[in-house]
């Protein structure tokens, strides 16, 4: 089982505002890109840390700093001066337990999200946490690891594909955000097959890891669909434009996202009472199969033990027992033993067990 | 089972916009039919790509042009670009994979729907996709494959049958949503004939196939209730006339089929209920079953069992057994045993087992 | 089971308002009531069609035209001319296969409703469509068969009881209306005595009879919930007085039948609740009987096993077996098998299984 | 199960306002008490009819009239009259099968609530409906049966406990509905007892008894639940004081009322998925049982068929059997014997059965 | 199971307002921590009892009142004298019992929270009642016991930590009620590392202790659930800022707690889902098992069951069975059991039984 709570214990009784990182501790460094671009330009350079605060040109350019591994506290703490952020967002950008929200500063945006991807192993998922801060011409984004997942952005933002380039910073959580998106798809897909394959064996021949199997994906139902939800409130409060920050043309770029989280959150459903039905299934089947058994068992007693009782019937060391004195006892007996057999067989027949 | 979730990941990573066709690969060439009609003309002309944009002169006679494939990306563009369409709009089209919705571009209304029909085996249904574009006096339709659904309207427009010819282009949209929607009671009355031939069986007599029938309508009805709710969705805002594109009078109409799609929600969330329950007992019917055949096993071995162990006992080669030397011996052992017997028997008969 | 869904797909690419019958094709003739009633006067005629309109006085009665039996689709034509009705008015009245539903056209409010009653073997329900038309000095009321549902309400204005004589047709319609929810608790306390009978019998005595009665039910509660639910919203709609046709004094009797309809939809519920139980009890009871039976064997065998096995080894043949020589071998034996018997009777005690 | 719906059917065909007693028939004779009290005075008579209204004095003194037993129609008639009540109040007065609810009837206020008690047998919940009416100085109460529940606030007005003498009649109805909402508790904790000693035998050792024992207290708790749930909304009703009859100071009372009335719900609830957790165990515990006993009897089956087998081969007759002439034979199969035994018995360990 | 309902009945009948202490008896003195802190000042000093009430300054100070034991009633009502409590607030005080709540007085605020702690035995939990009086210069708190749960906030206060110094009473009872807030998650880590150890256990090797467990968290989730609810409810209308007595800069952090809460609601669902799955499983598991058995037996008696009838069947004694005479008879029997044994073997085999 995923985990579903993190260390959130470590910070009973600190007061609000206290930077602790709840994950699992990492020690490699952390990573900082900033890169600038409007329609003209584009630069990207990469940090170990903050030293000075970034200078912001007149120009409407558009500047996005992508920080890979947020367990650097000194770090979080610079940027927020830079950049003027409350206590409780740094807070809750390294507390990696939150809820997908979207909360409205004023000047900026704090959007908290979950990306997933399939974990290393077949049957594994990972969740990781992606903050979002959403300014007047910035975009800073945090994730917990390393794993490059925005890469497909830089490279539009290099090809100058699509209107990214001309577009404003809310374009561009708008891209990072439908990426997000986007791969809930691809680990539903992988999903998918998986509980296809799983299917056709409940009910043709039920084993016990069929049941894990399905428990298995029904625990990553329940979990897909706990950050989907509030995603889909997130990005419904972005598209109904509650902040300045989001423009008109980008509004109805929201409603798509918007639509895509409405087919996975219905998707996930489906699977979750496709899953329930299969279990159901899986017991039935199971019950059924004892049935079987329980019918061959009760056929083989049926028939042998009426066989031997008489066999043991005329093993009887009486001394007076005329029958095993008769020349054709013994014939008799077989006969009339095929003939015990053979009725059991036919009621058998009649009733359908055989 | 049917596909839940088809290709979306071929998606990831691209601009918004992309127009990539998610369905199967097709080969057959897309189908173009032209129908310019009103009160007194009706012209229809097919075409296998668009050269030109259509001309619309400025009497009040309604074009509808029905693409039947939409796999040929080029003719969709084409198309785009002659209606003034917005490239989500195209790009949705292509994305057999939405969720029925429609949504207003002041110009033009874009409305999604599913159509159902059995599929070629008797246990498939197969889903379709269809993109309505309602403009002020053009109707544009878009289907995956091109089997040919809106003939009887074709036919209806030829005949001048009811008041189609007389009205605009709402009301157009109005028969192809109807005639959708009336596609659904078709296979919704196929299933509830199957549905009630397993209902007889599961009760009387359970086998494993009830079984995965009654899995396989389960899954069926999830599906369809997938998308009946967003289409209910649809009509009730066409209904509520949002748009002006929809003229008052056709209005009713709209509550009409709105009514219908309730019909078909209630009914498919009556089956699922009737199917639950089916499942429940099955398991009973399977459990009464087996106590059954328990009880047979139970009745065979307790009666003979103990005779077995008596005729054994005077199997027994001692030397001195009293009982053997009897002269009724055999015939007393006899008789005790079929008192034994009928003891059981009597038990039996009196705790209802037989 | 009952038809849930009656034979829609006959008006599958019909225009709307085409007037097809779509229950079982009737061949009695329909019946005509005309009923015209004051305060002081009352006048009630038979008719089998309509050869001209009825024509009103200015006076304030009231005229009551009851339709038994809607197949005659000329019949309804002509009445629908009279009345000027909608033609999507008269469709839905042959279309009886119509969810509860109320409609307002400004001249007159069109009330679909289904009452039911106990069908003539034990175990059925007869479901009918009836749909009332209230005008400004008039009722019209449509029904499939020609039960006499109505004769009551006749009665009590043959007998001027009430004050139905000197009400409005808002009243009338108010009083066809709580008959039928009437009929509800008529069919509700039936099955209340049956289940009742089915729920002492699934704790102490399972048979699969249980099983099946517990499965009908569970469906007629279906049913039920089906045609109650949007009974209440129509009944709430009269009584919120939506139209300017319902009068104030009139409204207090229609939260009267809303009140009704709730107690009926909770009792429903709270059956649907208990039969869930009853099937989670059944299937408890059944597994219980169950280890019940395995006890008995496994009592049987455990005793009878150890013994035969005894009796067998003495009944070896081998040449050198000192216990067969003994005196009292047998009797040793004997009493040997009585300690092991007593031994395992022993232990099913303690264990409780005695 | 206690009596879900009672005999409605009478009524039906009846015109609305028949004054007809849906209970069982009572033969004893109702029983009025009638008290008058204010800051400084308390008087208290009873009658057994009426015969002439009461008086009220201009002062602002409260009058109580208690009706306990109300199948004597013609009393509750000449009530009506001399407080003007609404013929359908007391129609609804008579028919003790209303449901919970609250009706403003501008002079006064028409309450219907569902008092509890614990029955006579111990598995059994009494369910009385006690109707109120509300009026600017006066209460009138009426209870089906006469048991003496309101004794304790005769009390209370006698010995001037509390604020009671000296506020108006709002405050009055209040502890009434008070008592009543304060006797679901009892009778919760007796089911909560209950429930407890049954949860411990579910695990440990269940029986059909412990089965019946978790039936009924689901049903209790659905019954509760089906009174709780209105009740709580005709407090917040009188809570929310839409009727000018109830104080501003007495809200806060109601307010309190309201808060046990919801945790009375929640309980009920809570009780409701224990339960249903409940069976669950219970069928699991009963499907384990049958797993050891099957253990049990495969363990015996296993060890003494391959034995027996073994002994009936030495028992055969064939002349020419070699082992049986050898000396040691008997002791070399014994020992045989003994080690496949011992085998069997070591599998079975290993196999965690033992 | 731990109480789910404490004594109400003690207070059946009393009129409101009435002090009674619902909880256990304690005999222990009650433990009264008086705090008076500002930017500058920090005083504590601890009493038994209340003589005299507490003189407040008119500088900006804060003065938290903490009650640790309210069963002696003397001084909670000398602590409303001072502090001019409702009644009603004194009795809810008292009545343990009381459903997480918030309540306007104009002058202060009455909150009802539940802490909750691990009991003394691992698999309990400890349900504490807490309430708390905001006033606008004062927070009074009450606990059931005397576990000195809010000592770290003390700490904070002593060691100047945070901005909890320089706020108001506002942010001391948002410091009270996260902490609380904080203490389910510390129960939910608890409880989430016990579920995972067990459903490692539910597919592998389930047992009666692992159905113990899963009951048990069942119960827990219920009760956890019961009390987050309306925690949740409580805390958004503070966060609301329905009264004045909330300052705007406290809002934020009532936010933050809101979300915390919503997480551990989530949470608790979750694994609400993921036990309910669990139990299915486990009787999947329990039914695969069972039919593990029943194949070793079927197998077992199967194959001995006819060779015991062989060899019986050559233990009769008629005196002419031809075969006993033959010199290879016994090995030709014996050879011929050999291939029935091992033909058995094979369809065994073949049925993936072995």
């Amino acid at each position: 089982m995923p985990r579903l709570l993190r260390r959130r214990s470590k910070k009973v009784g600190l007061p609000p505002g206290s930077l602790v990182y709840t994950g699992e501790k990492v020690f490699a460094p952390a990573k900082i890109t900033v890169i600038d671009y409007d329609d003209k330009k584009y630069a990207e350079r990469e940090a170990a840390s903050f030293d000075e605060c970034p200078v912001f040109s007149p120009e409407p350019g558009v500047t996005w700093i992508n920080v890979s591994g947020i367990h650097q506290v000194a770090n979080l703490e610079k940027l927020g001066e830079c950049f003027h952020l409350h206590p409780l967002v740094l807070e809750d950008i390294l507390n990696i337990d939150q809820r997908p929200k979207v909360e409205d500063y004023d000047d900026y945006l704090y959007i908290v999200l979950k990306t997933i991807r399939p974990g290393e192993r077949l049957d594994e998922i990972t969740v990781e946490q992606i903050s979002l801060i959403l300014g007047r011409n910035y975009v800073l984004s945090f994730q917990e690891g390393n794993t490059d997942i925005f890469a497909p952005i830089r490279d539009r933002l290099v090809a100058e594909k699509g209107r990214i380039r001309k577009s404003g910073p809310d374009y561009l959580a708008y891209t990072l955000i439908d990426l997000i998106v986007d791969h809930y798809f691809v680990v539903l897909e992988t999903c998918a097959e998986q509980i296809e394959t799983v299917e056709d064996g409940v009910v043709s021949h039920p084993t016990p890891t069929t049941l894990k199997d399905v428990h298995r994906f029904k625990t990553d139902m329940i979990l897909l669909r706990k950050s989907l939800w509030p995603l889909r409130e997130v990005i419904a409060r972005m598209e109904r434009r509650e902040s300045p920050l989001i423009e008109d043309a980008t509004s109805v770029y929201f409603k798509d996202v918007y639509d895509h989280t409405i087919v996975a959150i219905e998707t996930v459903e489906t699977y979750r009472d496709i899953l329930s039905g299969m279990l159901d299934i899986y017991l039935s089947s199971v019950s059924n199969r004892l049935n079987e058994v329980m019918k061959v068992l009760t056929i083989i007693a049926t028939i042998f033990m009426p066989l031997t009782f008489i066999v043991g019937l005329y093993g009887m060391n009486f001394k007076y027992m005329p029958e095993l004195e008769w020349h054709y006892g013994y014939y008799m007996v077989l006969g009339f033993m095929a003939v015990v057999a053979l009725i059991m067989l036919a009621v058998f027949k009649k009733q359908k067990w055989l």
